[in-house]
């Protein structure tokens, strides 16, 4: 809700707000029968005090806009405009179907906060801060630009300069060999991912991820309808051995992997167990899906080859992005893969979504084609080496006895163990409450009292002061 | 497939050929055991001589990297690299599966014709011709704006600053009256319509929508598991009454509806009915879908009113869009419609795609923002009026009396009916022998022997020429 009482205005709050209300009912935006947000949750998204909500309730209610029982909330009326009850459509039913699941309520909750938190601190979110986005050299680069006048130009696997480019970059970057054919622009990992799903399996399907997992997040395995297992991952990430174990129980037809920088946990699969996964996996004759966000955010000049770079029998669906080394806003990725899975796969986001912007595409063709783009990576790896730097030294002094983590070699998360047992959502409202705001280990499938803590979306100069509140609410949990 | 033969090179076509198949048989984009494209096939993509194919494909078999059989076509040998054929994916497997039905063949070979095609013309697409893009004035309004240094500001529900134009655009031009927070930016109105059926919908439900209608052309609704019944379209549109006779029967739970220039037949939903629609579906508390791409593109200077400026109740979803009168590479649309279901399908957007790129909006917003969009619409009318009477002018000439149609008010399409009976699948692949493509009625559900012609993707210059070609296809069926 974005719309904000106008303090300096003649006209009383608790008018405006009615007024807001009232529009917004009459707009058809709150049906008759609906229910309004609780007067707790309207003071605290406008910023009000909540005896000021009450005071427009009452009103509406006297005004007989709205009903108001006991226990069950406040409700748009009925018979409002003298239109019969009947004459409206019950949206909960509607809502609450659909094959697509919801976003799991504990998310919903830190994300929903993300959204109307003033000041406080946001260690919970995976992307970049926005002022890492190198914008000076996009202005730079647009204000040289002129659009082709034959903007229609349009391929159901994206911008095939676009993807030029893209074949030229995983293959420098990455030791990838593949041609723009074989390349579908997405928008973002997300986007491949649910594709992925949505089009190369059937419901009933099991599939296996990483333990603990940022698959595990995402409700689209579960909307796909697959039953998903876990790998569990150790300092060397998973252990391929489990692959077999989980075939032979459940027959997975698939595996998702996060092998460099894995979310949550830092860890890189290691490079004899990459190719051993591979190996394996080929054998089954099952497919892996190597999800690669992060792999060029070294701090330690290391560079892991892709599991995908050792495939030559397209047994390999690679993902990758550029959320995490440009921006999210952008929203471009990419999926590499055999040329009869990218056909099919194209064909499905025809109809998701009709393709993708061209602007986007021509943006990202433009930053990543420029000679300045090895020089903005450089310097986004000095910055992020800088910024982890900064969190471990003050989680060390701030909270050295009470948590432990292995120090990340790349990537944007620590992953913390906490010394005491304390339950996720208690632990997260605590946040809330103190205005900071992590990801539990539970959203990703671990056991309670592990917390991911994102160092790459706070500038410097705030983290010591976001991991001091962090260690004030663990204190008082 | 872009890739294309260097015919200045030294090197013999079939060498560059060999070595391009054998490059993405390494690569592992031809999987082993996976098929080849046909000799007949690949010889079209590449414009080369069947016969040079031949001649790659005997090489290729020759040094052991493919498998030829009789009947079966071309396939990558399974022991190439000295791998055992079982290390492999078998992707047709995974690629037949998925809840995702791919689009209808006869589309599928319309759109692929359309992208490899040299020379020829298109009327089956329903997008704007490029060259109708505002090119210019983008630019324009591009070299004088800077990019805010924070992107970073993402809502699900996109970008503040677009859904307060767009709430104030639909006030302008359609009487509509909701606030930035009831609006869901999409990617276009195809992905709106994909989360309307994906998250409101249960497999099994039952559905109405206009028959024929563009609607019907789309997977989607089959692949939410919907069960489709049709409301026979006359000059004014669908007639409500069978609404409840639909309801009686098989109790549909959503009607879709396209009321101005209806696609395709350039139809308009009469005032009367408009009213009458809102009236039955709010009796049966059945929501409406009202997809309103183009009513702003109207040569008779007459505004039809959306079903949605009626709705007070907020048993409307209206999804509108940029594509038909800016450009569908934009790829900007918005569904607007009770808070509670704008809340659902933002969450939904996130796990499919997480959200709209940045780019696009600031785009639209600036394009919409600017004192030229106007003048925008106005030239965009004009020139469309044209388009469609030289299309008219040029079917009466030339197949007067070969073909029956009504004279479209607005929109991109001319709906003929054939006097003749032909089988549509024939009729298309004659047009695609003489390079001229449109889309058969029973794409849209409709039986044999109707046809959708666009005015808007093709220059006026070409029209009559194209007309030409389309009424020798007619003659030699
Ligand atoms: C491991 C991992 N994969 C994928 C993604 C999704 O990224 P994108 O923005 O490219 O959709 C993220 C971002 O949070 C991530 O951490
Ligand atoms: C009736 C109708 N609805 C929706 C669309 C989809 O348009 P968009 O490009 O906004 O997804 C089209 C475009 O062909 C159309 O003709």
């Amino acid at each position: 809700m974005e719309w904000k009482v106008d303090r300096e205005a003649d006209k009383p709050l608790y008018q405006q707000i009615f007024e807001y209300i009232e529009e917004k009912i009459s707009y058809g935006e709150y049906p008759p029968g609906s229910l309004l947000p609780s007067e707790r949750k309207l003071a605290q998204q406008l910023n009000v005090n909540r005896m000021t909500i009450a005071h427009v309730y009452d009103e509406l209610q006297a005004s007989g806009l709205v009903e108001r029982k006991k226990g069950s909330g406040t409700r748009v009326s009925s018979h409002k405009w003298g239109i019969l009850p009947k004459g409206v459509t019950n949206w909960r039913k509607y809502i609450e179907g659909g094959s697509f699941i919801p976003s799991y309520p504990l998310i919903r909750r830190i994300r929903g906060e993300a959204k109307v938190m003033e000041g406080g601190y946001n260690l919970a979110s995976g992307k970049l801060s926005s002022d890492l986005f190198p914008t000076d050299y996009l202005q730079s680069i647009l204000s040289e630009y002129t659009f082709p006048t034959d903007l229609g130009y349009e391929h159901p696997q994206g911008l095939l300069s676009l993807r030029e480019t893209i074949a030229s970059y995983v293959k420098t970057y990455h030791n990838i060999h593949t041609t723009s054919s074989s390349v579908l622009i997405t928008s973002g990992a997300q986007q491949a991912l649910h594709l992925i799903t949505q089009c190369l399996l059937n419901p009933g399907d099991a599939v296996a991820i990483e333990a603990p997992s940022y698959f595990y997040s995402l409700p689209l395995f579960q909307s796909a309808g697959l039953r998903i297992f876990g790998l569990p991952v150790d300092s060397e990430g998973m252990n391929p051995d489990d692959i077999m174990t989980l075939y032979k129980k459940h027959k997975i037809r698939m595996i998702f992997l996060n092998p460099t920088y894995h979310s949550p946990t830092g860890a890189i699969l290691s490079s004899t167990r990459r190719l051993q996964v591979l190996e394996i996996a080929a054998e089954l004759g099952i497919p892996i899906v190597e999800d690669d966000p992060v792999s060029l955010l070294s701090f330690d000049n290391e560079q892991h080859s892709p599991i995908k770079s050792f495939d030559r029998n397209g047994n390999v669906l690679y993902v990758g992005s550029l959320s995490k080394v440009i921006g999210s806003s952008l929203r471009i990725g990419w999926l590499i893969g055999p040329q009869s899975v990218i056909n099919r796969l194209a064909d499905a986001r025809e109809q998701i979504d009709f393709g993708l912007s061209v602007f986007p595409q021509i943006i990202a063709n433009l930053l990543l084609q420029s000679s300045e783009y090895p020089k903005h990576l450089e310097f986004l790896r000095q910055e992020l080496l800088e910024r982890r730097n900064e969190m471990l030294s003050a989680l060390q002094d701030l909270l050295g006895d009470k948590i432990e983590f292995t120090i990340p070699k790349g990537g944007f998360f620590i992953w913390c163990k906490l010394n005491k047992s304390v339950d996720d959502q208690k632990l997260v409202e605590a946040g809330i409450k103190h205005k900071i705001l992590f990801m539990p280990g539970s959203v990703y499938g671990s056991p309670n009292g592990y917390v991911r803590l994102t160092f790459a979306h706070l500038k410097k100069e705030s983290i010591r002061d976001a991991v001091s509140q962090f260690a004030e609410v663990l204190n008082q949990v």
